[in-house]
Formats: C-alpha cells, structure tokens, sequence
C-alpha cells in the first residue's frame, strides 16, 4: 500500500527523507554498534566505537558553511544532548590525500577539534596525539572543507584517549574517581583488554565507554560475547 | 663526493634503484614495525604488523600480470624466504569503492588469499571472516587488477587470526604446544593485552607475533614500551 501524494505534508516528507538518510548514513556516524553487558552497578555498560568526527566552534562553522551557519541534527546520540549533524567535511592533511564525508558532531563547542584514528593518521600523513578532548597543546592542523569554503585548521587533530564517562553513582559502584584509569576486558573470537582507560565524571552522563574504530575492530566489537570494566 | 658513473656497472644502478624503492615504499610494505623485546628465551620476540597483502597462486598472476609472469623480490621480510614482491593489485570490492597498490607477497603459494584489516572490510563492503592462513571455506572473494587484467576471486578474503610462528625451541621455551591460545601484553600509553593468539610451529622459523593494521593501531606498536608473550 502506497500512501498517496496528496496526503504527504511538509512533515511527513521531511521525515520521510531523514529515516532514508539515517539508513544510508549509518555507516558513516559516529556510532557503529553498541553491545551493552550485565556489570551488577546502577547502570547499564554500553561500548561505543566513535568514528572519525569533526567538533567545530561556531566562527569556524560559518568559514566552512557561510555566515549564519547553525549546526542542524541528523540524529541523536547515546548521550542527550549530543547529536550527530547534516553537515560533513573533507580533511586533507599533508599527503594530499583527502578522506571525505566526516560528520560534525553538535552542539557546538569553544573549540574545534578533529578525532581522527592512527589509521586515518597513516593515510593523511599526520602523526596524532593522543588526547582527551580540548587539550590542544602541541598538536598539528589540517585542512578542514565545507560547502561554502576551506579552514585553515592551525591545532586541534588527535587521537582520542579512550575514556569511560561515569556519573557519581557509576564512580560510587566502581570505586573510582575522575581522571583514574580502568581496565576494559571484551570477549570473543578477537577478545583482549584494554589497559588504560581513562574515567570522566560529569553529573548526569549515561555510563558509555568511548574506543576509536582501531579499537573497535581490533577487538571486533560486533561479535564481542561480553564486555567487563575492570578497576 | 659522488661516484662517476663510469663507475657503476648494472648491478650497482639496480641497488640504488631498488634501495629508492624501499624507501619510497616503506609505507606500503607489509611491515612498518618491530619492536624487540626481552623474553628471556633463547630467540628475540618480534611484534610485526602485517599490513593488508595479498598472497598468490601461480595461474591467478598470470591472469593479473600476463602469460609467464613470475614475482620479483622488492625486499626481504624477516621470516627467511619470505619477501615483499615488485608486484602491486588493486582491490575493489562490493560498495564499488578500490583500494589501490595492495602488496604481494612471496613466494607463490597453492592458493591466492588477500589479507585484510576489518577497517578495510568496512570501506570494502566485506564482511571477513577470521581465519589462519589456507582456510578458505566459506570465505568471500573480491576483484583483483593487475596490470595486465582483472582477476574474479571466488575466495580467500579474510582476516588473518592473530598469531605467534614459533620453532620447537620457543614452543619448549614458553611450554605451549601447535595450535595454543597465548596472550600478547603490549605496555604503553595505548596499552593492552591481545587475548587470542594462536601458536603456528614451523621446524626453523623465527620467532614473531603477526597482528594486522587496527590491531598495530588500537595499541600504536610504535609507542609500546615493552610487550610480553604469556601462556
């Protein structure tokens, strides 16, 4: 049964081609696959394996996509408030080798920073540091290129630290405190533990532990049979 | 001080042809690191990664490369017998999209396998199963070009199992037999312990650790600080 053109509104349509270009996009999000497993605290482990992004300040967004640029949502994320966008970029670093289509993530921050994996580092001749988020010191550039023109990006390209955002409960359950480092151990035909995984206390975050696409598949986390943390 | 080049015979230009070669290539040859470290056997421990490659038989080079072809030596790979060849495929995949200048290796085997990271099988649009070299069943082909044509490879796409060649010395040394389950602990700001990895014994092998691209990158070998083999 086909719905006919005339009961289509504005609404519908505009959902309509959102649902096609979260299903084509799914590849290219942040957020590939997420294995939640039993760890008895307040709340559930959930694993995500965050793929190359983009964070952008707003002076930067309207170099890339004209004055007046806003930030507009594809999707949201696991933590509220955090959104995945309909605006992408090009990254070209030193090689001129260029990897297309990197999302943006919202909202917008006070600072812009590129999360790339040494994959990714290796391909565009750019030697990451490994970083938690906003700690720029010393770090390289890139060229970053939107609809409307090209940034001259002068720091902010990392590695992303792997990290777990924990809320005072999670912390109270682990027994840990902000800026510790825990273990990670994944299960399966690929299964090993991650050594140094970095905790953030923020007051309302959802319990998520963030590994890069390296990690993700090193581990393959899609046929993980089970994920502990491990103090 | 620079040497006439009434001085240089046929086998001096190949040397320095062949040594540019390296150079050039270093990026694109199956190995970009080694980091020895004390185990307290009788051989040194080697952590290789093995960047994609491929492996072929006799009849698929000549489809890719001509009637008569036969591989030629780039350089040695630390396994005797073993070395990157001159010669180069690309690989295209069901998503339409190519990876580019995708190494063989040499000698010929019976059989023509294309080794990959799940990073590349993401971009590919292959979904690899996890395999020790030869096993084949039930494994997904690809397309293969070479300079002279295209080859239709029915199977042998996979991953390749983390895994440790060991000679009966190491085997006695680490008191593990053919076919054993070790861990692999890399130290470092990337830390982590490789769970799964399969001893393989050959009678005169040198003692040496393959693990693929993501999995060289989830722990970045090159900032490891030590690494141990654990029963």
């Amino acid at each position: 049964m086909t719905a006919s053109p005339a009961t289509l509104d504005r609404r519908q349509v505009e959902q309509m081609v959102r649902q096609v270009l979260r299903d084509r996009l799914g590849g290219a999000s942040p957020t590939y696959h997420r294995a939640p497993t039993d760890n008895g605290g307040p709340n559930p482990l959930v694993v995500n394996v965050s793929a190359r992004h983009v964070h952008v300040r707003p002076e930067d967004l309207e170099v890339l996509f004209g004055p007046g640029a806003k930030l507009t949502k594809l999707k949201d994320l696991y933590q509220d408030g955090e959104f995945a966008t309909e605006q992408t970029v090009n990254i070209i670093g030193p090689r001129n080798r260029m990897i297309p289509n990197v999302r943006i993530l919202g909202p917008a921050r006070d600072y812009t920073q590129v999360e790339l994996s040494y994959t990714d580092g290796v391909f565009l001749g750019i030697d990451l540091p490994l970083r938690i988020s906003g700690n720029h010191e010393g770090t390289p550039g890139c060229i970053l290129v939107g609809s409307h023109g090209a940034l001259n990006l002068q720091r902010g390209v990392v590695r992303a630290e792997r990290h777990v955002h924990m809320s005072p409960a999670d912390l109270a359950h682990f027994n840990v405190a902000d800026g510790d480092i825990m273990k990670l151990k994944i299960d399966g035909p690929c299964g090993l533990v991650f050594e140094r995984v970095k905790v953030r206390e923020h007051p309302k975050v959802k319990l998520e532990v963030h590994i890069d696409t390296d990690e993700g598949n090193a581990c393959h986390l899609p046929s993980a049979t089970s994920m502990q943390l491990i103090k």
